[in-house]
């Protein structure tokens, strides 16, 4: 593989939808992410890809093979607002490069190739990861309808866009990590074995509003105080339940509101992930009965189950990572991504490579050559074991 | 005394921009301000005092005496928006009704006695304790200038409105408590032997925000997490550092305030009252301590000093409690009247009677009418033995 192939692909792309000091914008249906997706779409065809647009946006570039079935290898090229480069688009593009290498070298590909550039997988517009929703005929959310509306798109489209599970082998995505494990344990490769539930509480904590003067510490019902406590509480039982679990209290109001009055009400939403469920609802439940009798209220407002991804293609990438002499570790992913929706209907794995501080969704999101390189030669590795049989067909 | 009278006039001044389930709104040169002063001007002239309104608003109604000197009964008829019927009316009203009382028990005053309804003491239009400001010449702050203007009031007028301190023997505000305090130990009488001084400051808590997912609990920097810290170690250090002070946050952001992602920054103002400054700045310098170096910033925004009540009035309130058979203990003001700008001219005092559930600036405001009559019985008392010579000038 061209390293420098690869990284000034990364860095074309990147500059579409680029604003010095801001970052890239390349949201989906945006005018950069079609300049965008045209790129990408004529860096297929240079490799040999024919390629196809379908009815939601979604972009694939095909290398035949001799076997009717194929291997998928995909991210999403759209970006978040003032974002980064490498989100999503390194493993787009890094499927390019492994198409490329491969032909390259003259391997001859048994099953046919197929990469995928999923539209819409950040969400600013219809929806998260609307293109492989669609693409893997995912329930078709009644907000996003409406939305897919204001872009000309029908229930229809989003239906022609389904592709059959059963024509596929596996699905690979390689992504950067989007947090700071990797650098931190000093590791080149992360092997991700599911993607992270999500459960999110609205919480209304009710106190007394009251004179801040004239009411003693004793005679109060703060609801701030209260809050505290209870926001505390929830970091501490999230460590102490297991090493995996996060949570984010990220948005908080208090009223009424004015410097010399207590607070009578707090309202706040706490997100739990992890690698499965059981574990966040027990902290739930811990601090249902700790607050109960608290005038602490809580209701569910998400629930997103958590992904596992296919133990077999786990194993074969650590395979890959070791047998090429890199480091790996096993990494939950705490963000979503476009394999949530293809693990439905194939077996889907996720690679991950080292964040620089773990910066993501930002202008400053950034990983190293070296580190795209190793990840990208893990790729190849196992698009040539699954496509050489290695792999067991589920 | 009538308690029948003083009640009728404490409830028609309340009907005076009252809105039912709202409560009474008679802000300061409000069109219900001015209806209510008529009224309780009107009240002076039937119980036969000279009345007088001054520049910036002040209604006084003056008993002369046959000594020079005078006796000050006061407090202020503007309200909060949607606020009670009893903060403030009720030392006016009760002035006016113990002067009526000592009428009709044809009790010959030898001093002047002066009923002062103050103007604007909640500051809702031009700036708290105005009225009272101008009346003991005060400095006038940069931000009334300017509102002032929008009422047709010059520096000048404000500086008609002095008065001289020498004038005055004493000057005695009877309200209610606007806390719990006396409800809850069951006690009649207030004896106030100081109000609070008040600090503020900004706290600004930096972060890292990132992605809620992606970043496990031990690489978080969550400005929200060491708030929370914060904030209850100052509740904890201000109920540790005595008894009387009060701890409050009632304003609080943080940013950049969405469910996924980690706060980055936290904003609040932390606010202390206590009977001294001292101690206060010592919970302060413990927070300051205690978070050096832990990327939290505090600014000092407001700074009022503490006020002392006259020790000679307070003894004499406290006698006449005591010999009229009511219970009285000594309590604090945390919340400010307009004795804080006559005490800087005058020997004050405050006198209170309970609020019932500590509730003020609010419709649901109420004192019952058989503390209403105690506490005016106390002030009779009061005017009688200052008017009588038991008080020793200063």
């Amino acid at each position: 593989m061209d390293i420098y192939r690869l990284s000034e692909s990364i860095n074309k792309l990147g500059h579409i939808g680029y604003v010095e000091g801001r970052g890239t914008s390349r949201m989906a249906y945006s005018d950069a992410f079609y300049k965008g997706r045209d790129y990408v779409k004529s860096l297929m065809e240079e490799a040999g890809l024919t390629t196809h647009i379908d009815a939601v946006g979604n972009l694939t570039g095909v290398l035949e093979g001799s076997e009717p079935k194929k291997i998928a290898i995909g991210s999403h090229i759209d970006t978040v607002p003032n974002g980064g480069m490498y989100d999503g688009a390194l493993g787009v593009l890094a499927g390019i490069e492994a198409v490329r290498s491969l032909k390259e070298m003259n391997y001859q590909n048994r099953y046919t190739i197929e990469i995928i550039a999923f539209n819409e997988e950040e969400g600013n517009v219809v929806g998260g990861t609307f293109g492989s929703k669609a693409f893997a005929g995912a329930k078709l959310e009644d907000s996003m309808i409406e939305k897919m509306a204001q872009y000309n798109m029908t229930i229809s489209d989003f239906k022609s866009a389904k592709r059959n599970g059963k024509d596929y082998l596996a699905y690979l995505e390689y992504h950067i990590e989007q947090g700071g494990i990797l650098e931190k344990i000093n590791t080149e490769i992360g092997i991700v074995p599911g993607i992270f539930g999500i459960i999110r509480y609205r919480v209304v904590v009710n106190g007394v509003a009251n004179h801040a003067g004239s009411t003693p510490m004793y005679l109060r019902n703060d609801a701030l105080e209260k809050s505290c406590n209870f926001i505390t509480d929830s970091y501490n039982m999230a460590r102490k339940k297991n090493n995996t679990m996060v949570c984010t209290i990220g948005v908080m109001n208090i009223e009424p509101g004015a410097v010399n009055v207590i607070p009578g009400r707090a309202e706040f939403v706490i997100e739990l992930r992890d690698k499965d469920m059981t574990d966040m609802y027990e902290v739930i439940n811990e601090l249902q009965e700790k607050y109960a009798g608290d005038s602490i209220e809580m209701t569910k407002i998400i629930e997103q189950e958590n992904t596992v991804c296919s133990p077999e293609l786990i194993s074969l990438l650590k395979e890959c990572a070791e047998d090429l002499g890199y480091s790996s570790a096993t990494v939950y992913s705490g963000a979503g991504h476009d394999l949530i929706n293809t693990s439905m209907i194939m077996p889907s794995a996720l690679l991950f490579i080292p964040s620089v501080k773990g910066i993501s969704h930002h202008k400053d999101e950034f990983s190293k050559n070296e580190h795209i390189e190793k990840g990208t030669k893990v790729l190849i590795e196992a698009i040539k074991r699954i496509d050489g049989g290695d792999y067991d067909e589920n």
